[in-house]
């Protein structure tokens, strides 16, 4: 996905989509809500995305500084996946986005 | 984006990403937070979206009742799209994001 121009838009809805306007994104940064994950992880947890998405996703998000990947200098080498400050900065609206999907999606007579 | 696995996902996460899970989506209901608008009103106020690409949106958001779709019997015929209460419910949390975007994004001292 193109985003670059979407950076150094006016439009703030443009800006913030250029780092979270995938489907995957919210989700891999709600999955890190409680806690660090490492790949395999996270992998399990989310279910449904393909290592090579998620590989992509994580590698954006953390050029964008919304995860933080750190790597341990160990036998076998580990590395863990964070959110930063900016990143725990979105979790109070993902947790409106689970609320909304409550009201307004999960109930049939909303629909 | 094949996002039907998505809704029927025991995570609200994955379902709020099946209705919302482009970058094109939010900007759209952004878009139409103050007023209704015709097509080619929202394409010029978004910009950088093509026709198609628009319309898709367009269509994907009025089918999971987050905007409605007006249809005026005149001549020439006139169509104005506007948030319903689903997608209302959104826009406090479009403005988050967009006080996320002022916060941690805007400002190169937090990057």
């Amino acid at each position: 996905m193109k985003n670059e121009g979407f950076r150094y838009s006016d439009c703030p809805m443009h800006r913030s989509m250029a780092i979270l306007g995938t489907k995957w994104k919210p989700i891999v940064i709600y999955a890190l809500r409680e806690r660090t994950a490492r790949f395999g992880q996270l992998h399990a947890s989310i279910g449904s995305i393909s290592r090579k998405v998620l590989t992509t996703t994580l590698k954006e998000l953390e050029q964008d500084e919304v995860i933080f990947r750190e790597e341990f200098k160990e036998i076998p080498p580990r590395v863990e996946y964070s959110l930063t400050e900016r990143g725990k900065a979105l979790l109070p609206i993902m947790y409106e986005l689970v609320k909304w999907d409550k009201e307004y999606c999960e109930i049939s007579e909303h629909k």
